[in-house]
């Protein structure tokens, strides 16, 4: 259930890291924490912004992270896209078939010709924002359309658009209210969750895990500050692994309770 | 008013560029675009999808096609980016900073941090996605909150935005029924409008143009597709050139009116 962020900023890399160039230092930084990590992790989801901020070095760097990723594990590349239909299958390309993901985040703004082109791909799963757990979220996420919270057609239109997929629809749900969190796993019972801000951003595991696997849904709980900043020194793998190791220790307690 | 969006599919590229790798035959064809162009143009649309798709050699091409762009055209990086505030801080710097870029697309989903942070870059213009003109816009952008629907709700956030900004807030509202345009126009009215969807979306001009400069208002009207493959053989740059003059002129004759 463990899914591990990598938004490896430069800045906050380990001084002996620093010395090196950004797109190497990144890389190294990488490959150390997804070794450190990956036995106790299902995913790994590189955040496009921390690399695409070098230029093309930086896709160079996304590259190599997503090839040193084990096959067992999930490569889901949290790009956040979404265009119209001749430009979102350029986007589905870039991420299914020529850097070999398993999974993408897509934003369902535009609609379904946004998110089509990438559930036409076979064995992989598209996470649609539903509910973000930032504070922006309260600008329009939480508009009431014929009652209902925006998020939550998004979950009901994700349902509708999986029936006529190739691939898997599944939602991004921050960690915000359990309550809130139970209302999607309802409109939405069957699609893949993935949940980030349960570190940095503050929301609660046990909630989100029980709203994740509620009506025999499957969950992804993302962490990544928490993890890749575990420590600013040379230990930052060992410190990541056992940051790693504490909360691969939580879902298990919680996913047997 | 001119903008001519640069979506170069290597498919669609004339068969003599179609012998070179993609990469190669790309940005050869955007800087004939551009040279062909760039007197009639008062910007330049990149559309990322198109680059990222090959990968690290496209983001050099996207580079290597920004710096062809002569400095009196604006550069508009169309991106569609949105997410969370230190992911969005990266995202401008990406766009502002390491490639110099004037203006950005930017998604409103995820509420105000995913789009203040593009904001806070001087002498730039942020283009949130209000109103567009595909056919997926229904599933949410016209639902109503509050009576009023989605896309309005966006162009009172980001009038609001707008005056705590350094950059320019402004909209992109695709070429729909005029009467929409109008009312987007109404709620926002001294936002820059970036109006796609004149071309091969089927879009009225005259109503896109009415529209925008409505009330003061400025306005770019982009067309990609119907300049860029105006045709198919050798002499693609020089009939790119032809239609951008047509609708060059067009657009003059109608703020004329």
């Amino acid at each position: 259930m463990l899914c591990i962020g990598l938004d490896p900023d430069f800045t906050k890399l380990p001084k002996s890291l620093q010395s090196f160039p950004p797109h190497e230092a990144i890389l190294q930084f990488n490959l150390e924490i997804i070794s450190a990590t990956a036995d106790l992790a299902s995913a790994f989801k590189p955040n496009l912004a921390f690399y695409e901020v070098l230029g093309s070095k930086g896709w160079d760097v996304f590259q190599k992270t997503v090839e040193a990723i084990p096959a067992n594990c999930q490569i889901i590349a949290d790009c956040k896209r979404g265009d119209i239909g001749n430009t979102a299958e350029k986007y589905a390309e870039t991420f299914f078939r020529h850097f070999k993901c398993d999974a993408v985040t897509v934003s369902p703004y535009m609609g379904a010709d946004a998110v089509l082109p990438f559930l036409a791909y076979e064995n992989t799963t598209t996470y649609v924002l539903a509910l973000t757990s930032n504070a922006g979220a309260m600008d329009f996420e939480y508009g009431l359309i014929d009652a209902k919270p925006l998020y939550l057609h998004v979950a009901e239109k994700c349902m509708h658009w999986n029936h006529q997929s190739r691939g898997t629809c599944g939602l991004v749900v921050g960690a915000t209210q359990g309550e809130k969190m139970m209302e999607v796993r309802k409109a939405a019972p069957s699609l893949p969750f993935l949940i980030p801000g349960v570190g940095a951003q503050g929301g609660d595991l046990g909630e989100a895990v029980a709203a994740g696997r509620a009506l025999g849904g499957s969950v992804l709980i993302n962490s990544s500050r928490q993890i890749l900043y575990a420590s600013s020194g040379n230990d930052f793998a060992e410190a990541a692994r056992k940051e790693a190791s504490k909360l691969h220790q939580e879902l298990v307690n919680l996913s047997s309770s």
